[in-house]
């Protein structure tokens, strides 16, 4: 007899629908549409030749060890490079203090996994990344949201969150997906300070810190939390999980990221990735260190910033010009988002129907708010199309909400 | 103040303590060990060159594609040689019944998320894989334990089990993982019977299928399913959820391998990966598309089962010629690993202690029986060391046994 296989799944499954946000990509995918949906990087700045020559020195001298089992906690050359990378940041951190995971995707699957029972809370920012919703949702997750403004998390109204007790605080505070905005310095000493205060642990999610592309860098989440600790022999102790990544600096399709948090966490880590899938791929792991070493990593996120920057400056440029003035929208300073704010009484995803008619894509950003609100908010990606269709895409997006909100006037 | 991580975690990590397993390879690491412990692929037989051509022909071609995302379900001509590979077998499988994972324990991981509510019962056999109990004991899973002999799992003994309403039966039933032994094809023919008539689903897990060094190919329990049920209309949409792998096939650190299942299982684990990990390695898959295509995976199979055929040769012959009469193992025909055991009243536990003063090691036999016993039993891998050093080691093994069990006697 046919197996009724609906009968047989996990409780956790009914929170794992097919997603809104899945079924709406799928209609970008045309090829004819262009599309600020997506959350791609630019294939122009990936580093083609790179890699082949990187293959190449590993196949050669370390093939075996490349294509063999490897250690959980990740390759320790990569591990070591990454601490000299964030030591630069006078963080205090060791190899100890790191675990490579296959993209941060996995690294959110994990500390859901680590930290979660069903029904616990986490605080989150409105909006917030969408990929932490859906991990974080397989482990039951409530959220509390915390709004925000250009500045990130509108950290007065943090304090009120804490005294639910969630599990932790999930915050990007760099160009922010989706919204743009970045956490200012002032905010995010609140933030490590309210959060020791409750005794609740932060997990700063940092795809984008260094694609900045105007203005200064600020201290992360992290370095200010071990600041504020002070010097602990070398390991990092604090309270702070940190997630970055090689996605958006070299390349997706090699799933290679990183996260930092106390050697105490590391080590529940590095069991949960144990039974969840051994390791990382060794061959991506050598081979990206290969490639990142010896200074190319810092010379080529130049050129990516170079090209970012202008395409931003495009969009926002064209948005200037064309949008109509009852829209808003922010001005990141890095990243490969921004965000658009229409009138209170529209709905983004009613208008994405008609973009999609007129052959261009955005997400809309009802989605990104977990416990709802934002209906009137769009996400626009400017790291994936080129100039010329950027102008194109915004301008057609710029006429149609000039058509709608005229016709909601009359 | 410091943060308390350890009352943070969930309760789920109650049952991920460090595994015993693990502290002991930790010891078998010692550079001058003969270790039969691990579960290594022979580093000699990888396709390094082939590796190499592959990836400079993928970035030359496909490489902007190939450093992108991709698709959660996998890359489309990578699952489709995988259905045609499917199809010589007589299975009507198609690319919508396959899904790429990042090696099969991520597998094992998907389906015990996708299946398991805590305190759900599996049915495995006795002994079984340890790296099926780590992933499943994260989802808080039971066990039913089936003796097994050196015809696999004791299937008169399944029937018991199945009234107690398992989730599924996870069987391994070729050259198994630890014993060595395979299921007959009547107890597979029983085996799918029995678990129709109770609407179980069977879980196949086949790494080792097709290192088969003696005796003839005996069909999957997925394609005896798939008889049973008739044609589909191309599709699959049986009882069994088979996995298998390109770590023992081509190389383990690509952590490339995929499960087949009816489509409406695969959409459900699609969803569970896309939260999980979004996809795995675009790269890892064109590469290995490249090089498996064209004929290449069948040739190179014949020079692994060659080597690996000698290696397990060598092995039995130095315990026909050396071990104590007192003892008993498994002889393989295919796969990586064969089962000692020793008399009722032995520990391999203790035993493996002095193995190590003697500078050779292999996984004491309990930790592989779920619900106890076994403590008598040994797993000896032969596809790692090379032929002297089996010889070597074996030879070391079989004199301390015979002193322990002369010792006894005194």
């Amino acid at each position: 007899m046919q197996t009724p296989w609906e009968y047989r799944y996990a409780h956790r499954m009914q929170k794992m629908g097919s997603s809104v946000i899945r079924e709406l990509l799928k209609l970008t995918e045309q090829p004819d549409i262009i599309s600020f949906a997506g959350g791609l990087p630019a294939p122009e700045v990936f580093p083609v030749e790179k890699f082949k020559e990187a293959c190449n020195i590993v196949l050669d001298t370390l093939g075996a060890q490349a294509l063999q089992y490897g250690t959980t906690e990740g390759y320790l050359p990569l591990r070591e490079m990454i601490a000299r990378h964030t030591a630069r940041f006078a963080i205090e951190v060791t190899a100890d203090n790191i675990l490579i995971t296959s993209g941060s995707q996995q690294a959110l699957d994990f500390i859901g996994r680590l930290f979660l029972n069903r029904g616990d809370y986490i605080v989150v920012e409105s909006p917030t990344y969408l990929g932490a919703l859906q991990a974080w949702n397989a482990y039951g997750a409530q959220y509390i949201s915390v709004p925000s403004d250009e500045n990130g998390m509108i950290v007065d109204e943090l304090e009120k969150a804490l005294r639910i007790g969630p599990k932790f605080i999930y915050v990007l505070p760099n160009f922010q997906n989706p919204s743009g905005a970045t956490l200012s310095l002032e905010r995010r000493k609140q933030l490590i300070t309210l959060a020791d205060r409750y005794g609740v642990p932060i997990v700063e999610d940092d795809p984008y810190g260094q694609l900045r592309y105007d203005g200064d860098h600020l201290p992360s989440v992290v370095k200010l939390d071990s600041d504020m600790r002070g010097s602990n022999g070398g390991h990092y102790t604090g309270n702070v999980i940190y997630l970055s990544t090689f996605s958006k600096l070299l390349a997706p399709g090699i799933r290679l990221a990183w996260v930092i948090a106390p050697p105490e966490v590391i080590r529940k880590l590095v069991m949960t990735k144990q039974a969840a899938d051994l390791h990382t791929s060794t061959f991506n792991q050598i081979t990206a260190y290969e490639v990142a070493k010896g200074g190319f990593l810092d010379e080529h996120v130049k050129i990516i910033r170079s090209v970012y920057r202008e395409r931003r400056n495009v969009m926002l440029e064209t948005m200037d010009e064309i949008w109509p003035v009852e829209t808003r929208w922010t001005r990141p300073e890095g990243g490969m988002f921004l965000w658009g704010i229409l009138p209170q009484n529209m709905d983004t995803a009613e208008v994405f129907k008609q973009a999609i008619e007129r052959k261009v894509a955005f997400v809309p950003g009802g989605s990104f708010h977990p416990t709802g609100g934002g209906k009137n908010t769009m996400r626009l990606n400017f790291s994936y199309s080129n100039p010329e269709n950027i102008r194109e895409g915004i301008t057609r997006l710029g006429i149609l909400l000039k058509e709608l909100i005229a016709a909601q006037k009359n």
